[in-house]
């Protein structure tokens, strides 16, 4: 049976400020109504006799993985979380582990979580195709037929033909200059290295143990001590932090002579950047894309996102990019948004949090966006879903007031435990061990007024906690 | 004795979205560490045997003018309030009129709120060559030596000598186009209209009787109903808005045959547009000129400027004006500034709010900012000054939470009257009387969690105000 594979890595760099550390691109609405992410689960749900998918992901990112799934009404064939990165070979052999627990058979179809395909019926017909390559023992690549030459990926050379379904892979080919990306094109018989493939697991796993078995037997170590927590499953640590970190590229593609590729043209991009995304959306009639509150006066070529509760106005501009977020603005020439790296290095650089987190911090248990800072206090804007609980905590150098704007919260503080309604208060003393929880059906919105001579997120004990981070 | 009026007219479109109309150029801290209009008074103050400043400005900005001139302990020879614009004429007969209260003789040196003067020696030089011209009857107008053909301003053409200290005025002329700009800089003999100029207050209202009889009726009825209000001049509304709306050009210095010019050359600027206070503010090596929180990669020629708590990073860009306030946002191209009115007329014809406020608001006993807002709830934090009390009010339509972070305040609820310390709270239920004072030496800062079904500002009835608003 078929497994889609979704993995979710990246760094969240390329298109900051929007996408940060904890909310990489896969997880960003870009496009339409839904995230990456979701739009990749949802395409793969909808091919014929298809498994629930499974998730390799980071464990930073595993509650919003599991809320993007629950969002989407979707099945879980597992989210399994990476301790540490070790690229596409050690994840797409956990993934490849997980499914052959139900099912000896199974076919994998991996496919990055960040990727848009305009054209779902041509992804249809080449996964068709893969699967019959697939049957007959290949570890199929799907290749993207170029359409301009593009020097951002890596291509791969066709080989023989192997029917009508795809060919042989003749060989990798990096990332070329200007000029080589053109000969290929004129050349044709080459193809984008897309990053998805389609293989038997075990025959994956197979051909792995032959080219890379130190990483096999390191993820083999790992999966070995694997532990289910809540949705999520957890591996060792330390064993997956011995494997090697190397792409299934390298590791296995460029070695098997199984390999192959089945082109396919589908309105792929991988949204690489902030230039990219304006290629791929849709423009009024002066180039422009604006998402937001934007008041443009003679502006052309631009893409320009305003934040919630700002106004962007632009004058005269042609070619910019300008990504307005509640803490960071960037503004970029279109044809150099690749040195956003740059930013993001300072960023690191000087320990700054900008390239980490949104000021809005999504939990587990809901959000709270940090509106308001000042000498010795701050104040949150918090909102806790439906049945959610924070934990059970205190805190050693700040006391806090709460204001229920909405909904009805249950506050536990100290012996007590009782309800706060819509416009009510209560204070939280220091020290106090307390805990916030929602009961109801709707959301519970609240303020929190911080006061005390140190607020920073680490002061915090964990009593007890429902999502197991005590 | 020579008598400071200074004018506080603009509508604070030119430097949006940092100028708003309740926060014009003049009041904003542009460059160095006080505002234009504060350097007006006080490169006024230093001049010899100088009077204390009269300023003419709308009522919209008394608190604003007030607190200025007390924050540089500047003495007040009044302050008169503008019900209605009705241009420079009427302003300074106004003035005029307020400095021959105290003395006869009343000399007035007339001096738009919102100019730069870099080389303060040449300016006093200048006045000292006016004051000897007035002394002759002439009405003086302060010429700026041209150094390029600036096509933005109008121009002074030169006629006889007047001794050393200046020259008859020829003639007015409009702001040239490119062309004529350039003939009159290589002709020599012209001079940019400042809008400063120095007379005697009566000779000044002698001139203004004969050639606008009816703009000193309409003021002359004005000013005879004048009242005080607190350190305030009021003047009946009615009378002063049936004057005609016009300049001093046009209405005396371009009929009077006592026109003298006076020029000069003291680094002037009266900084009408984002470029020109890049021109004048001190750049980098790269021409940048960069403030508050910014990361730039090769960036050239630009101004950026950031608000609190946020970052503009910008990369690859050249000749960018990027002026980033808490809820709007301008990137503009630097020759293209103009155009902002533009979008001021934009948000006036969309009936927004932008071109009016900032999100943080001054009052005359302190100020609010809005830091978050909700379906039926609204977050303030807000400053009361020492000594400074908020009305005594209620409201129709919202419950009102208080959290001291800082100071005491003294809150009277209904008939309580109770102290409020840091970390503290209070509730005020809808439609309670209530206040909020500082009766101590520090500012108080508290958070305000408002909560009902309607939120504006226009939701208060005041019952008593210290400040003259109920």
């Amino acid at each position: 049976m078929l497994h889609p594979v979704v993995l979710s890595g990246g760094s969240g760099t390329r298109l900051w400020p929007l996408s940060r550390q904890n909310q990489p691109k896969q997880f960003l609405t870009l496009i339409g109504e839904r995230s990456l992410y979701q739009e990749t689960v949802l395409r793969a749900s909808r091919l014929p006799g298809v498994q629930a998918p499974i998730t390799v992901c980071s464990q930073l990112h595993r509650f919003m993985v599991g809320e993007q799934l629950q969002a989407v009404a979707m099945g879980n064939g597992g989210i399994v979380l990476e301790p540490v990165a070790r690229n596409t070979a050690p994840a797409i052999a956990l993934a490849a582990m997980q499914a052959l627990r139900s099912d000896p058979d199974a076919t994998l179809l991996v496919m990055p979580a960040d990727h848009l395909i305009e054209d779902e019926a041509a992804f249809r017909d080449a996964v068709g195709r893969a699967l019959s390559l697939a049957e007959q023992a290949w570890l199929v690549a799907f290749g993207i037929t170029p359409d301009y030459a593009e020097t951002g990926y890596g291509y791969i050379r066709q080989g023989d033909a192997l029917g009508a379904d795809g060919y042989r892979i003749d060989r990798f080919v990096e990332k070329p200059d200007l000029e080589t990306a053109q000969e290929y094109l004129d050349a044709g018989g080459y193809a984008w290295n897309s990053g998805m493939f389609l293989f038997s697991a075990q025959g994956y796993l197979d051909e792995l143990a032959r080219h890379a078995p130190a990483i096999v037997g390191a993820v083999e170590r790992a999966w070995g001590k694997a532990s289910s927590d809540l949705d999520f499953i957890r591996i060792d640590e330390t064993a997956f932090a011995a494997s090697p970190s190397d792409s299934i590229d390298y590791a296995v593609m460029e070695k098997t002579d199984r390999a192959a590729v089945v082109p396919v043209s589908c309105g792929w991009s991988d949204i690489g950047s902030w230039s990219s995304l304006w290629s791929v959306a849709e423009h009024d009639a002066d180039g422009n894309r604006q998402e937001g509150d934007v008041i443009s006066v003679d502006t052309t070529g631009s893409l320009v996102k305003a934040s919630e509760r700002r106004l962007i106005a632009t004058i005269g501009v042609e070619d910019l990019i300008i990504i307005d977020t509640p803490d960071a603005t960037l503004v970029a020439r279109k044809d150099r948004v690749q040195d956003v790296k740059l930013v993001v290095d300072r960023l690191k650089a000087a320990g700054r949090s900008e390239h980490l987190f949104h000021r809005k911090v999504y939990r587990p248990w809901g959000s709270y966006d940090s509106i308001g800072v000042g000498e010795r206090f701050q104040v949150k804007r918090i909102v806790v879903k439906p049945g959610a609980a924070l934990s059970l905590q205190k805190h050693r150098h700040r006391a806090e007031h709460w204001v229920v704007v909405s909904g009805t919260a249950e506050v536990t503080c100290g012996e007590r435990v009782f309800d706060l309604n819509e416009n009510e208060s209560t204070f939280i003393p220091l020290g106090s061990v307390h805990r916030l929880r929602n009961r109801g059906t709707e959301p519970v919105e609240l303020i929190e007024v911080q006061s005390g001579s140190y607020l920073g997120e680490d002061d915090i004990v964990r009593l007890e906690d429902v999502y197991g981070r005590s």
